[in-house]
């Protein structure tokens, strides 16, 4: 499995019908468990599934801290399918059916079911102080990504987030049909090698909303930048939590909805 | 509450920066209930609120015709939210907590808990034999629906979806934060006017997922066409159930991912 699969298709355009293949965004299932008890099946793009394991344990709050996850152990699935065991370290016992409760009544997305609206927000950590950073570059992080996103390339249907130092240097991309889980494989990288999200910038190739400012500030994060717009939501908690959003980030300009404090010049 | 919502903005561009207010799109949680109980909430953009009820009921399997459904009546909540008690008919009975385990282990997006990967394949009915369509006016009908699209061009950020009739009468055309929101927007709209799904194109703003040919063959169209890429899975789950789908259906071509037929000309 990679983040591109190949099918046949029929092109049809100025030249007439054509038979030929074509490269498509590979979505699949990949199910997580905690003591051997499924608590989640996400459709993903197959690679970096560790990375999104440990990213979405830490965003959903299945974890409170990074090093509270020991191992993600794969498990033998059917061709294609990934199933993950999200192994806490020694002492720490996480009940798998509170959190598949819990899961259920807060995670929140486009379509999922949550038993209450009063749960969808999620704590979140204080926001750090920084990053800080020039309107100029935080427009450059951007074509920096859009230049690195080799899957979008590929496929032409891939988001993408990254995360990037004041200083533009580039700290980590992930790429996902799900914009959610290009988030979560990116938290999930920072954080299994200890990289201090306070500090950077994280870009992600779409819309800003709701739930990517959840993920974002409960990582850590304290500045968000995407290349569309964000939502009236996505904005209202970013303000709360004290996260900075910037939206339609472009050659140009940009918008700031948030916390103009982090960014300079 | 409207699709759109002013918030103040900080603009940064080649002028400087200037405080100004802007339109953004608008998300907010609604709660749907079955007996009193709990059993979904969606981030959504308020609006047509009663057809994104009666659509989600027919494409999650809740109703199995449109028809199951009394009522979508509104329950008093807090400014700005909306709860609904979605209304059976008459003598059938719907189980909340067994529909609650069903959504919790089926339903199918980006970053949901699902318990099950076996269970993330939906029951759809026999595909219809239509509709055909010719290439040229396929690529049409994705012009008439940017042009229709007000919310997004006020936002920049609003998903949509739309019907036509193989001769290019617009039928519906719903718009929402949520790509899978604005389909059940569309498919309650449909559904509770009682016209014929099976009869027309549905097209689609954004990528076609997995879950969107989910829905889409779930409320009985036989044509999908996007206006980006589709993903591997939405391919081979729309092959399996006989959905032709459309992707990347811009001016000067298209590709056909699955069953051609219905593409003429």
């Amino acid at each position: 499995m990679s983040a591109s699969s190949s099918r046949p298709i029929v092109r049809i355009d100025a030249e007439g019908r054509s038979e030929r293949s074509d490269l498509l965004p590979t979505e699949e299932p990949v199910e997580f468990r905690l003591a051997g008890v499924p608590i989640a099946v996400l459709m993903r793009t197959p690679g970096h599934d560790e990375d999104l394991a440990r990213g979405f344990a830490l965003t959903e709050g299945i974890i409170l801290r990074p090093d509270e996850l020991a191992e993600v152990r794969r498990l033998p699935g059917r061709d294609g399918e990934g199933r993950y065991e999200l192994v806490p370290v020694d002492g720490l016992h996480i009940d798998p059916e509170q959190f598949r409760r819990n899961l259920y009544s807060t995670s929140s997305c486009g379509v999922c079911g949550k038993a209450s609206i009063d749960a969808v927000r999620v704590a979140a950590p204080p926001p750090p102080d920084g990053p800080f950073i020039a309107a100029d570059r935080l427009i450059g992080l951007m074509e920096s990504m859009r230049a690195a996103q080799a899957g979008f390339k590929e496929t032409g249907g891939l988001h993408a987030a990254a995360a990037f130092t004041p200083d533009g240097a580039p700290a980590g991309l992930r790429e996902d049909v799900g914009r959610h889980n290009a988030m979560d494989k990116l938290v999930g990288f920072l954080a299994a090698r200890g990289l201090p999200m306070g500090e950077m910038i994280v870009t992600v190739s779409g819309r800003v909303s709701f739930e990517l400012v959840q993920k974002a500030a409960v990582a850590g994060f304290g500045l968000l930048a995407g290349v569309s717009a964000a939502s009236s939501l996505a904005v209202d908690l970013a303000d709360e939590l004290g996260l900075t959003v910037a939206g339609f980030v472009r050659p140009g300009g940009f918008n700031l909805y948030t916390h103009p404090r982090r960014i300079t010049g």
